[in-house]
């Protein structure tokens, strides 16, 4: 009996397939994400769950969902002052998409921009694994914590060196931070990343009256959650992205397109070298 | 007496503000949204009310709240089949950072890929404002919406042009659209956009057996909300963005870097012309 | 004689390719773009005969190659007044990557700025082909040309529109229009399209002393050199490039990281609606 | 007398401009790059020339600007293997502008693809600068540079690294790479950076069979014609730029929209853990 066509051409494609997941399975008029049906999570589940749940594979507790809601609203919005912000802003008054604005807007959270959170993520799962030389991790609350946190901060002030997560050219406290933690502690959400970050604050501000910002909150909150580092800014940008819609839906809606934001008279011209 | 220069500076700037926003107002440790305080609404309201409160300026009442709960959680994934999250999983391979392949996943919304509810906000809102010559808006509920949606079905038809909302590459029911509509029937929040969206439907799946694709459910509802049609791709972006970041961290984290997703010999060369 | 599993697959993946392409073969240790070896165009042409090799499918005559090498310098710069500089330097500012500050500069050439030049190809080739009511094309030189261009300037000034190409916000002569036109004219490369834009702009100069901008000379010489008004903003930015790239390299070069653009006194804040 | 506004508000701002720059000076009616007229480059400079003036800030040698044509032309295209492109025309296929498709193949040069010629004119500018620490720099042509190249391809084989420039994925030998090492002999435009790759190729290739490869080629030479390594992927993107254009306007115009360029039965689901 003949093999057909299509059968040769399929089994030849599962035995190499170039796409793989575990995130959703696509059939016809079906769709399982982390192994429940989309149709039994629609109306069902909050959207920091369907969060937790695509970026973990499972869905959180109760308490954790509700941590990681608090943490996903204090991203919202800093007005006009972010770069990212402008950014969006000056290319919607250009004329270009949402979706062009937006790209640009999160293009723009560069090291010196909105970068802070995902490296003091870095920094405190690496202290909570591996300690220091002199405390080995893993860390256990208390004491080890506290030991820990003063090598680090003196390591950084002796390199000079700024330590991601504190410290807000607008703000000598900043007031989400603060109010994260009060959260954290109500709901019973800190673990040994955040009583880290707090740890490296209170020594931080003995020394240089410098606080925790909100990079700095979320940065031990998110941690103690199970987030990896490496999804940090991602979880910003789910944050901050009602936010920057906001602002070009603004600007689109407000402003006059193609606003003159610098004249010429305000341009420093130099000769190079 | 004289004027101290700051003074004089401060003075000309407020004149004639570069910068005005409506929505975030940044003062020293303070920051306020919509004139609510941000310290008060962290750990108190939820990220949709949030969304809704940046978008619209207000909060929402506690029903809407859980409708767009529901639309924004509808959006998670679709897997590796929509054009996007192949693009921002092959920037993945690349080596290109998150934010680079989230944008690039966000760039790929095309006119044919996920512009279509923006489209279907438009016509929706325009209809239920405007009518069609034969039936004037604004719509009311019942026989008008019936009425106009005939005359809708026919034009596109005529003209042998898709309606934006309806039919789906991979699903004969898109298992999201029906869910969706379930949930906005039992929190009443159908209003007369989804109504049109709906007659549309009954009309379309008589005449073709096409049926109302996430896409279209959520025009309806979310017009019904109040939302503008102009954030349209904005909230799909919202709601999808959980998942892009998602695959991107699968691809990174279990893939190996730099695949060959095309084989030399699966090229076909022509000559131009 | 059994054939080989590879063979079958070979022979699937020629039945129904994904990928097809007639601009470059590649082939081990070989490379045909457009019929040309790689190896024997580098060191021989020049930068505007590939871009023309490229996009037009062959190269270019001697003259189309001065002609487009004038057009690619002619974008260059404009210092730091358009948006997609200014963009790409507060992307720089935040520490973001040369290909990102790049990419935000280009996504910001929206329909206000930069557009023109592709909406001035498309209206002018739309018109040498099939001209107006009156005097239908393909054009002719000469007296047709004056005819359309009155006719077109007409229609755009009773309903009030400005003409693509035709007036600076910097320059009420912009000097480059001018020489480009020059050059043209020197090198005989001054077709229907040219004459069609210098018509619409002597017009305008009797009835609003509004000139040529940029925009519009090179729309009128790119057409003529048969480049596809789709590929106009294309063509701005491969001229554009080296400026921006250079902006973004000064800026992480020269200035201070994370600039402050905005002081918060210049901010002004209203309540919504 | 007293002093007007816009006197005083002009003065406030000259005192401390936000915005500088030494690329081009805007005036009405008048453009000047780096000290020359625009008017005056239009017609008369070559792109290449134009992109040595924009960025290293004064015109090259007649020699350097056809060394620099000969490297953009090399850049132009790979056909359809390149994830950049891949990107590039998923985005077209899905309805987005040109200038979105071109910013998705652009932010496609991760690490792993098109960054290597950065980081090999980053490792070359060191070597040549400070040497070896058996070595010391700056290095001198001949001898020194063969020992440098001797400890250096050690250390990279030793930590079992690849170095940036070397080998590639579809070409044993890249015909680019001997072409551009032809042409820079023939116009004399080897220097120490060249010897330099040129020397780590020839050990490479006694111990591994591993050539280099086109970024290898042109890091040397780039460097060589006073390229600040910074720069080099910027050079790579301008010298793309043209090819990757041309693919986005034949998926354009000569594919169908929408493309599925994955079947559902190509993809592996698996669960995560």
């Amino acid at each position: 009996m003949a093999i057909g066509r299509k059968t040769v051409e399929n089994l030849l494609k599962l035995t190499n397939p170039k796409w793989k997941t575990s995130i959703t399975r696509v059939e016809p008029n079906k769709l399982v994400t982390r192994g429940y049906s989309q149709e039994d999570l629609i109306g069902k589940i909050s959207f920091p769950e369907m969060v937790y749940l695509l970026v973990n594979g499972e869905l959180p507790s109760e308490i954790d969902s509700k941590m990681l809601e608090a943490v996903l609203v204090s991203f919202c919005d800093h007005g006009v002052t972010p770069p990212s912000t402008q950014v969006a802003r000056l290319m919607a008054s250009t004329g270009s998409s949402m979706k062009e604005c937006v790209s640009g807007g999160l293009l723009s959270f560069g090291k010196f921009h909105a970068g802070a959170m995902e490296r003091s993520m870095q920094m405190l799962q690496y202290l909570a694994l591996n300690g220091v030389p002199e405390f080995r991790g893993p860390l256990k609350s208390g004491q080890d914590v506290k030991a820990v946190a003063e090598k680090v901060v003196d390591e950084y002030l002796s390199k000079n060196e700024k330590i991601p997560g504190y410290g807000h050219r607008y703000h000598s406290e900043d007031p989400r931070a603060a109010k994260l933690i009060q959260v954290a502690k109500k709901l019973e959400c800190v673990g040994v990343h955040t009583q880290l970050a707090l740890s490296i604050e209170e020594i931080l501000y003995e020394t240089k009256e410098i606080k925790m910002n909100i990079d700095g909150a979320n940065a031990g909150i998110l941690s103690d959650l199970g987030f990896d580092w490496k999804v940090g800014t991602g979880i910003f940008m789910m944050g901050r992205l009602p936010g920057i819609i906001s602002h070009v839906f603004e600007e689109q809606t407000v402003e006059t397109p193609f606003r003159k934001l610098i004249d010429t008279e305000e341009i420093h011209y130099s000769e190079k070298g």
